[in-house]
């Protein structure tokens, strides 16, 4: 499967990304001995309210970027209803266009549970892309919950797409969206309030605490009628090099690989608390104490948590 | 100050909260103390895209649950900017009707980085104020993100508040809403779309697996003019006499204390490992390791877990 991935195979790259997905047993290995690879691609995160046609937004940077001969690859990350476990990929129909071309690489990430886990598994994802040889990784998000906020900020650049009707503007403050955007795009910008909405954008950002020198671009666009996609795709290249400018990008890599390696790390270490033994029916036996008001939750976590230190230096 | 809370003092139940919030040392210990007075009070959680109309919809069910003699808490669960560090409570000053109401405690409490504990922290809030007393606990939620959903799941009772332009019903089903809702508001439903957005909100729990018997209602509101707000508020005590009738507070109550305990061992463990001696540096040596592609965050993570477990044998 390596050997396949390492010379551009896409069933080869995607079925390494579902192991990596699947929590396979053999994903870390495979990670690991494509990793060298990595550190090429620019990310770009795409987030917004639901709506504000950040799929469209998507496809037209994707069909610009091919253009400039890039290879792209696009990363739809959507909440995983927690009784269906299915992804809704409805507008991911609308990119067909691009499913017949062979450069660009289309890929949903739904949550399955364990939100925490998804900016991690969307940055091995990522990763893994990257060292696939893609130029550009464009990452959608849904939703404006800090857990896409999360996911939104392991790329390189973010853009933050707005409708002229997203409310008003301290609506999008309280989501955070406006301290992480690089790029604020005002999309379907022929509807009544475009003006009004890109005011109060800029308006927020003088607000803003200054983002070491660089200051963020408001553009309105109609990405449907690809109406200032390309405008759009010159202030992503003009982040990409600020970014490089101030060594930036090394800085973001290792901040990504920090938080990596700390999720990882903490993975293990729940799978071996709670799989120890006896730690289910202890935690079982401590709920009902809870439940019957003999113990608080602090207490009952103290115990479970000096079992597990007797236990592991018990088996040392 | 436990004497006071205990005696009903609002500003000694204000400062344990900020204590719990805090992690303050010796909010363990006080929270332990309370915890055998928790389990009466009926913790509702309000959900839905920014600019629905939450915190009008809380504030009048505040309003109308007073009439009935019960006593309220409102919790707005505000997602904090992560450069600013503070909540924007623009909205909450139109509830000024309630703050010189003695029986009406309202608190807002932000997310201050950590999102995965956002839930379990609103969830000790919720008990501390049910210890305290409250009849109701209303927990309003901007955004409509995984965590938001995760805090609105540590209610009894789940409503979703739309409206008619919310969008077409499959960015709301995409956004995980429509499955954890008991209830459905479309507020503003003096707008136009407002029949169409019932209907589709209507088949889409059609679709939804059967949640052991309790039928989801679909209600319009106008909550500025208090229209619907009487139904409303009745359709909830029918959700809370049928969690009742069905024993479902007790398993309500069983897995919040079991989700507390869990998240209580892991954040415990976490300190502990990050805090080991040497832990940081080998982390810092690995994270350049891994940046110049010598060794993968896999096989880095496995070096830090080798570490700890070595090192905590040796001084055991």
């Amino acid at each position: 499967m390596l050997t396949q991935f390492k010379s551009g195979d896409r069933a080869a790259c995607a079925r390494i990304i579902s192991k990596i997905e699947n929590d396979s047993s053999d994903a870390a290995e495979l990670f690991s001995a494509v990793y060298a690879d990595v550190g090429k691609a620019h990310r770009i995160g795409i987030t917004g309210p639901p709506g504000a046609g950040k799929s469209t937004i998507v496809e037209k940077l994707a069909i610009r970027f091919r253009k400039e001969g890039k290879t792209v690859a696009i990363i739809a990350v959507d909440p995983t209803s927690p009784f269906s476990g299915g992804a809704i990929l409805g507008d991911r129909i609308r990119m067909s266009s691009l499913f017949c071309d062979p450069d660009v690489f289309i890929r949903s990430m739904a949550t399955r549970g364990s939100l925490g886990g998804l900016a991690t598994k969307t940055k091995e994802v990522c990763d893994l892309l990257d060292a696939f040889g893609k130029d550009v990784i464009l990452i959608e998000t849904i939703g404006v919950g800090q857990a896409e906020l999360d996911v939104a900020q392991t790329a390189q650049t973010t853009l933050i797409v707005l409708v002229p009707e997203s409310g008003d503007g301290i609506q999008a403050m309280k989501a955070g969206l406006m301290e992480i955007g690089d790029i604020f795009v005002v999309n379907k910008s022929d509807r009544d309030g475009a003006d009004r909405m890109m005011g109060e954008i800029e308006m927020m950002l003088e607000m803003r605490p200054e983002n070491k020198d660089w200051h963020a671009r408001v553009i309105k666009t109609v990405a449907i009628e690809d109406i200032g996609i390309n405008t759009l795709c010159r202030y992503i290249q003009e982040h990409h090099a600020f970014l490089e400018e101030h060594d930036l990008l090394t800085m973001h890599r290792e901040e990504n690989i920090r938080s990596t390696i700390v999720a990882l790390v903490e993975s293990r270490y729940s799978q071996a608390l709670w799989n120890e033994t006896g730690i289910q029916e202890l935690l079982q036996s401590l709920i009902a104490e809870v439940l019957s008001g003999r113990k608080s939750p602090t207490f009952a976590s103290q115990e479970i948590w000096e079992h597990w230190l007797n236990h592991h230096q018990q088996h040392s």
